[in-house]
Formats: structure tokens, sequence, C-alpha cells
């Protein structure tokens, strides 16, 4: 392998989810507000945005949404959204706004902007030392989401991001063999996963995650099982809250 | 600002869409195979693929799907998927796929792997001294790509990229301030967005883009109003795909 720092530290991300007290320096913030906005962005428009909530009162909602608690802890939490109002206001002002179709190809393109800038930013945020998670989470809820963010039409939460300085040392996540994931030229399907995934299973139910040391996380297959057969009811509300937002899906 | 390596790499993010012959190297493509494995996932399903395109008659169909005729040119194409449909396995083998909702949570999520997996990729991509650039475009056809890429049930492409050693320098691509992007606690709304981007709007009207240098790209505002007034016919079929796919949405 070709290894520099920026790969060196991509190769050991963990997810951190208990950080110090240390607050983010104006400095760094400036640094990530920039790394944002250059993030690469379909056909130049610049469709994501991002909310950063440092009001206690929205965190304390957000880490109920989430239901995980370390949303209230994270020195910096952010939420990346699809953004198209900014650019309706340009058509609206413009007398054009007819001409703008909210649809599906819109719509996915400003999540596409969005997931692109967190990653970005995550990557510059552990290049300096400093340590993150995704929270998914946010959109257990999207209504009230976009309630507590008071997001216009055309805009729609996408993912959290909280992080800081760390305050714990977790261990890398064990990941399946990457020949499982990346094919050439057509996908390749296997003739079953459960032996194709053997070792991987045996390693993970080695792993011991930090948020329960006591007991390992079980093997990939069964926590495949268990993870899918639940569903997060709200979260249904994902593409009638696009609509409420304006987007026609 | 803070300045490192990895973060003066991201500030200097421009797309590349011309290449050296040069190709990209076994030991290198092994570093981003393995970067790209190590991305962050939602609640660690791993639910983002890729499928790298070697073959020239795929890449020629791709192309045209695209209408980008430097597909082919590129010395690496890859295109990266959403994938339920390992983990589905997992479940049909263990008698348990009546659980598995392929519902609009599912899909989301690895849309927003994917996404997070392709920046990734990028970053470790240009860290090596390669330049890419991003390909929305090859869901210009849905359908075909599925069809082109033999993507099986529960898998939806998300973005392409293609990659190499630059054989071009453009100028970096200006982008609107920061602030009209970053948000405290909640969307801010501005009165009049063409007051708002009328500098911006002036450096972006001096801006010329390598893929016609002869006249600049225009102001922000005009780009928008014309790039909003056009719409991707067979973009539109994009959840009816996802939904061939079995996608319930």
């Amino acid at each position: 392998m070709k290894i520099n720092d920026t790969i060196k530290t991509m190769l050991n991300h963990r997810s951190i989810r208990k950080w110090k007290e240390e607050k983010v320096s104006d400095e760094i913030l400036e640094t990530l507000f920039n790394v944002a906005n250059r993030t690469s962005t379909s056909i130049g428009m610049q469709t994501a945005s991002i909310i950063r909530i440092t009001d206690k009162e929205k965190r304390a909602q957000i880490a109920e949404i989430t239901t995980q608690n370390y949303v209230n802890e994270a020195p910096e939490f952010w939420v990346f959204i699809a953004d198209h109002f900014r650019n309706n206001q340009i058509l609206e002002e413009a007398n054009a706004e007819k001409n703008f179709s909210h649809d599906i190809d819109r719509f996915f393109s400003g999540v596409t902007d969005a997931a692109l800038m967190a990653q970005n930013v995550a990557n510059a945020i552990e290049s300096l030392g400093m340590g993150f998670v995704f929270f998914g989470s946010v959109l257990n809820d999207p209504e009230k989401l976009v309630e507590i963010l008071e997001l216009p039409k055309y805009t729609m939460p996408v993912l959290g991001l909280g992080f800081g300085y760390p305050d714990q040392d977790p261990k890398i996540k064990p990941r399946m063999n990457y020949e499982n994931r990346i094919f050439e030229n057509k996908y390749k399907i296997y003739d079953n996963y459960h032996e194709i995934f053997k070792e991987y299973d045996k390693v993970m139910d080695t792993y011991y995650d930090l948020r329960n040391t006591k007991k390992t996380v079980g093997t990939f297959t069964e926590q495949a099982v268990q993870k899918y057969s639940s569903q997060q009811e709200l979260r249904q509300k994902l593409i009638e809250v696009a609509r409420m937002q304006g987007y026609d899906l």
C-alpha cells in the first residue's frame, strides 16, 4: 500500500463518541467552513448547507430525536442539509421559478452534495487530531428536525456530525474484505454469504465495542439479521417530509 | 486558518477532466480499496459497493449515458452504489428475509454510505497527486446503467468517479462566501439573493473554465436560472428504477 498522512488517518478511522471539554477554536472552525465550501458539488450549484447547533435547548431536542445522549456532549454538532432554497429564490427573483422543477434529480443531487460535504469535513477533522461520529439518527423524526432547524422549503436534512477532541481510544472496528464490496465491470454475486463471511464473523465476534465493553458485538451475519429486523417507524416519513418541503417526488 | 497537507489539498480541489496515459498502479489501487472499505457506514452495515469499469465496451456505453466523452479517457472509472443485496442474502439464508423491509430508510442510508465512500476515496486520490471528477451524469439513464453494471435487486447506482494523473491545471472555481451556506441554530433567509451574490457574480463572470476557455462561465445567478430551467428527462426515472430494484419507496 501507498501511505501518506492523509491516508494513514483515513485507515485509522474510528467513530468517536466521547470528547474532552476543550472547545474547537475559531481558527479551526474557519478552516472547516472553508473545507466544506470547497467540496465538489453537482453542476457547480452548491446545493448543500450546514446548520451548526450551539443552542443547548435545540441540542437537547435533537438528542431526543436520535436517542443518543452524546449529541448534547459533542463540542461541535452540525447538520448537513440538501439545499435548493437559495437557488429557488434566485429563480423567483428573476421571475423564472416556474422553470424550476424540484424533482427527484434535484433532490438526489442535493442529498449527494450534502453527504460529500460531510465526509470532506470529517476527513479534515481527523487530520487535525479530532474525532467525529455521524448521526444518521437525526432522521429518526425528519419532520421534527425540519421544525427545530427552521428549514425553509426546498431543503432537507441528510446527516448529523458530532466532533471534538477524543476522550476515548476505541479499537478499529473490523470490516469485511474489500473483495466482497469492490467488483470489476459487473456486480459479483456469491453463492453463500454465510460461507463468505465465516472468517469475518469470527473476527467480529471477538471485537468489543467501547459502548458495551462487557460483551462482543456479535458476528456480522447475526448483526445483519438483528438490525434489519426492526424498522424505525418515523423514518418512513422521509419521503413524505421531503414532499412537504416542496420536493416533487 | 489551520493548515496541514490534508487540508491544503482539500482547499486546492479542482475537478480534473484530462489525464496522462499513466496507469494507476496496483499498489495505489489496493490503498484506495482499503480507504473505501474503511469509510464510515450507517449502523456498521457496509451498504456501499463499487463497480470498477475496465471493460472498454462498458465504458463507451457509460460515456454515452453521461454524454461526457472523457469517461472513456479516465485511467480509472468507478461507480459507487447503494447496496443492500449482500445483507438481504444473509437474511434469506437465515430465513429472516420477510423481516427485511427495503424501505426509504434503508435506501437513504445506502445512498449516503455510497456518497461518503466516494468522497473518502476522492480525498485519498488527491492526496496521492492524482485528480478526479465526479459524474452525477451516470444517472442520466439509471435503468440502462443498472443493466450495464448487472446490478442485482436492492442495489442502486449513486455516483461515478473518474481519476488518474492530471494532464491539465485548471484554476480553482470560485465558490460563494461560506456565510451564505453555513448557519447557526437555524436556516438564515436573506431578503435578496441577487444582492447577496453581487460580488460573487462578478467573480464568476471573470472566471474562465478550461472546458471553454473562450468565454467566461457567466455569473452564478445567471447560471442558476439557466441550469435549473432544463430537466433531464430520463433522470426522472430514478425513483421508478429504485422501485424496480426492489426498494419500497
